[in-house]
């Protein structure tokens, strides 16, 4: 079984054996263009602000160039492989013709023809309109989302195309998620997953947004929807069925060369032929084509897993898809997903969308904007060359120099609290524009203090995200943690402390491609269902991390005066503020 | 004329001329033992947090060291001297017999023996009670000194000694400023300027806190005053009068050996024997005696001006001593300085104190904490590698090398805004336990962006305190900089910037020597009056700096921020807490 992640900035292949899960060989590929922020590659092109963009072609270059080499890797015949799955970045999505060509390769001088990364930022005046709008009109999938929909989700990117490249919209015959488009490329034909749609693409109870709705955002807006899967309510499909879109498995090879069925496609009605119906997880979406076993060396016709959500499938990956299981994975940002029996709203949540994590159960997702980003920002930014001198000569890197020096204070020593709002705030306030805050600094503060202070702020933020849950009343009865920040077992402390609860951790540091190969193993009928082959494939240590009462007792003083800053700053009237003042003053 | 200052880590000399204020030579000594904080001098006793002391021996190697360099750096004869002026940092205090020899000298391992310099803050508690029963008996001098008193005064720091070491209290006959103390060691006679007692003794209105007060605070504190100088309404004699102590200034070079005056003193009632009376600025304190003669290698006989405060001889300095010319001396933190015909009871203001400044007008004093200090915090503390490896390559300071990144900016482009307490809030709160407050930052927040803060968050507060004292009917007409922050003309630019007004600045880099050389003139008789010297030897060019209206109006509105914050944090209840839980984390 291959599972294929792909990554921010890089595409990784995990070989995974079916029987239990051992991860037999893996390989790497970093994109050639990592995310385009500043100009249009090989171009004068020059991007806005807060703008994300990647090329298509670097997906494609991981199934080239990262499944064989994992293959190899692994020592196992191309021939034992029975399925591929795979998972992305979302909300990266692109516009494409109904052949599902992406239209940057038609016009790549128009920024907005190319993939916008799930980071793009550039549409929060859409999502803030959307948002006040739904609010207006008491939209019911409104709740679903926490009270507010993202800038970086698709109807919010789409609106920015509708408005700022007409052309390139009216072109658009379909807006697709990258992890739909990925397994396009692999299957040949067109598939969309329902966890995408329900999270990133509003579709709620059966349906998205009202064509009104749109009409009252933009008239030109109205018929977004048909650019999308099409879907009724009933029509979820259960795991290990195959697939459910128009075309079908057994659309062969021929239907593999960018072609697909459905080139008629765009603007037809919600039910109008070319448009594919939302597939469940663990679904197939069909066969290798012809094309992609060349590309990746894989036998053509092996299952092709429906796409999915880097952070989604990595619940399996951690054996963690009952209900009130949260799983964290925690990187850059921590993303917050847990399966759960009960329907409720949860304020600030990024999104609860029905079989969302495993068909049969609510699927709850919340999120920190940024969490490694924010010590990586600081130990690049702020750390005086003396710290870093004695890092070298201590032969540690400035993260676990910091860490040594950080885990000897007592908790509370130095002084500090802050608001982890450097990369804005997803959960529970869903506002990007939010910032950051650092209190109780003294002229004897010194960086491990601030270190410090910035990784339990994280947990803080964390903490606020549980209750919230728990308050709503959706228990969450385990804290699961995957991610590159388990690599840090002070922080892991600080969380178990904050957070006053055992976490558990996942046993594979490639979870989210070991949870895309899980996934496979369901798609090639190998299990029944999702639940079934993570219990056998998945891998998780409960309590690896244990709450200090003491500590913890003492994280709950400074915690109370994280509540009060997050309620003093959370609306925002400071923080918008200076955020409106520098955009000025940078134009 | 020669000036000396007494700084925090070293002591200046300045040698005059009379005639017209140039400045013909100086030397500096660097303080043997700088600030003892930690442990006593070659001993194993160790100092609690935020003590502050320093040896009297390291001031006297000033006048050993500093004073013939001076001299000789001048080339001029030493007979050419006809006064000696000095000046002290302040409230810098010291337990003393009663015939000026200091405690330390004869029980050198007892902490509370030695000096405390102006930054010991361990008597806060101290302080906290004695505000505390001020206010609530309503004694009349509290509004005089913004309400609060501050634990680096001599009160405080008196009570702590009394509770923590009764004996060195008991065996103090004097409690004398190190400003007094250095005068006593140049005259042979012990004396006490107006300056400190007002300031820093609580000497309002002719006379002390009573003695009912005092004993409320601890039975054994009721007689405190009788270890001061005496004084009574009206006794204030006019500059340039001589001395009005009860030696006076034929008490002769006999008189100079240590041992003075008032051998039997201590003890004795309010206008007891051997407690002198206090001296006006610009008054003579007597004469050079043969010991101090030999030291300085100075003219037996010469003119000894009373002791005064670092700051407050800089107004003479910046010939800035008329009403409403408010002087600021800016180094590592800021002190405000101004004479005025009004009195008004100004919030949070140090003090003040009839004739302290000059003879006839009301004096004020206001202050920030921590200016320089938090610039120097920041770039030791949070400057990385690559920054400091740059401003190698360019040959710049560090402080330089991020000014010039920081002035590239357009006011507001960093999106940030901070609280300047790092080193706590002296005016207009008069907190020492509060603590810095940054908001803003993003994952793009740059070491420049946050200098930039920094910077202007003391120029905000710096506005604050001009606005309160123009609230409170103390009109500002002038605002006058002094001090080492004068280098930096960008920061300059940003103090006229956000207080929308032009900047004066002094023409002297050695402000205090110099106003203390202004002030020995005029004890020597030279000239009548301290404002009459000033005009003739103080050097100050108007509007140095002129506001931009523009960039005026764009710090109006992150000014508005920064009281926004200033209200919110300053009941300190956050702060506060964060503070307590620091120190019970260390404890």
């Amino acid at each position: 079984m291959v599972g294929v992640d792909f990554g921010t900035l890089s595409g990784r292949a995990v070989v995974v054996r079916v029987a239990d899960g051992a991860e037999l060989g893996s390989a790497v590929h970093e994109y050639a263009h990592g995310v385009i922020e500043r100009a249009l590659p090989g171009s004068e092109v020059r991007l806005g602000p807060d703008w994300a963009l990647q090329p298509p072609q670097d997906w494609i270059d991981v199934l080239r160039l990262a499944v064989p080499q994992a293959v190899a890797a692994a020592g196992i015949a191309p021939e034992e492989v029975i399925g591929i799955g795979t998972d992305f970045t979302a909300c990266t999505v692109l516009p494409a013709t109904a052949d599902g060509t992406p239209l940057c390769f038609e016009t790549p001088s128009r920024p907005h023809a190319w993939p916008k990364l799930w980071k793009h930022h550039a549409a929060q005046p859409h999502a803030d309109r959307i948002n006040e709008l739904a609010a207006r009109r008491g939209e019911t999938w409104l709740p679903r989302y926490g009270g507010k929909i993202s800038s970086e989700w698709e109807f919010a990117k789409a609106l920015q195309v509708l408005e700022e490249d007409p052309e390139v919209y009216a072109r658009a015959e379909r807006w697709i998620e990258a992890a739909d488009w990925i397994v396009w490329q692999l299957a040949g034909v067109e598939s969309r997953n329902i966890c995408t749609a329900g999270y990133k693409g509003i579709f709620q109870d059966g349906t998205y947004p009202s064509a009104d709705f749109l009409a009252e955002l933009n008239p030109g807006f109205a018929d977004f929807t048909s650019k999308l899967a099409t879907g009724r309510v009933g029509e979820r499909v259960a795991a290990g069925t195959g697939a459910n879109h128009d075309a079908g498995p057994d659309a062969g090879p021929d239907a593999g060369h960018g072609a697909g069925h459905g080139a008629d496609g765009g603007g037809e009605g919600a039910e109008g032929p070319g448009r594919v119906r939302l597939a469940a997880l663990g679904a197939s979406a069909g066969t290798l084509s012809a094309r992609a076993a060349e590309w990746t060396g894989l036998p053509e016709g092996i299952a092709v897993a429906v796409g999915n959500v880097d952070a989604h499938v990595t619940a399996a990956a951690a054996d963690a898809v009952r209900p009130g299981q949260m799983v964290a994975i925690m990187g850059t940002s921590t993303c917050h997903i847990m399966p759960s029996d009960r329907l409720a709203e949860v304020p600030g949540m990024c999104g609860v969308v029905q079989d969302g994590i495993v068909p049969g159960l609510w699927g709850y997702e919340a999120g920190q904007s940024a969490v490694g980003d924010i010590f990586a920002w600081f130990v690049d930014s702020f750390v005086p060359a003396a710290y870093t001198e004695r890092a070298a000569e201590q032969g540690l890197s400035v993260h676990a120099y910091l860490t040594s020096l950080a885990e000897k204070q007592a908790v509370g020593e130095h002084g500090l609290v802050a608001l982890d709002w450097f990369g804005g705030n997803r959960s529970v306030l869903v506002d990007h524009n939010l910032s950051g805050v650092i209190i109780g600094q003294t002229l004897a503060t010194r960086p491990e203090d601030v270190y410090r202070t910035l990784i339990e702020s994280t947990a803080y933020g964390a903490r606020m995200i549980v209750e919230t849950f728990e308050k709503s009343g959706v228990p969450v009865e385990e804290f699961v943690v995957a991610g590159g920040l388990l690599k840090n077992p002070f922080l892991m402390q600080v969380y178990a402390d904050v957070l006053r609860r055992p976490l558990s951790v996942i046993g594979s540091d490639q979870g989210p491609a070991l949870g895309s190969a899980i996934h496979a193993a369901v798609a090639a009928g190998a299990y029944t269902d999702i639940e079934a082959a993570a219990a056998t494939m998945g891998k998780r240590t409960e309590a690896a991390y244990v709450p200090d009462a003491a500590r913890a007792d003492a994280y709950d003083r400074l915690y109370g005066e994280y509540r009060n800053l997050h309620d003093h700053f959370g609306d925002g009237k400071a923080l918008h503020k200076l955020r409106a003042i520098r955009n000025e003053a940078s134009a």
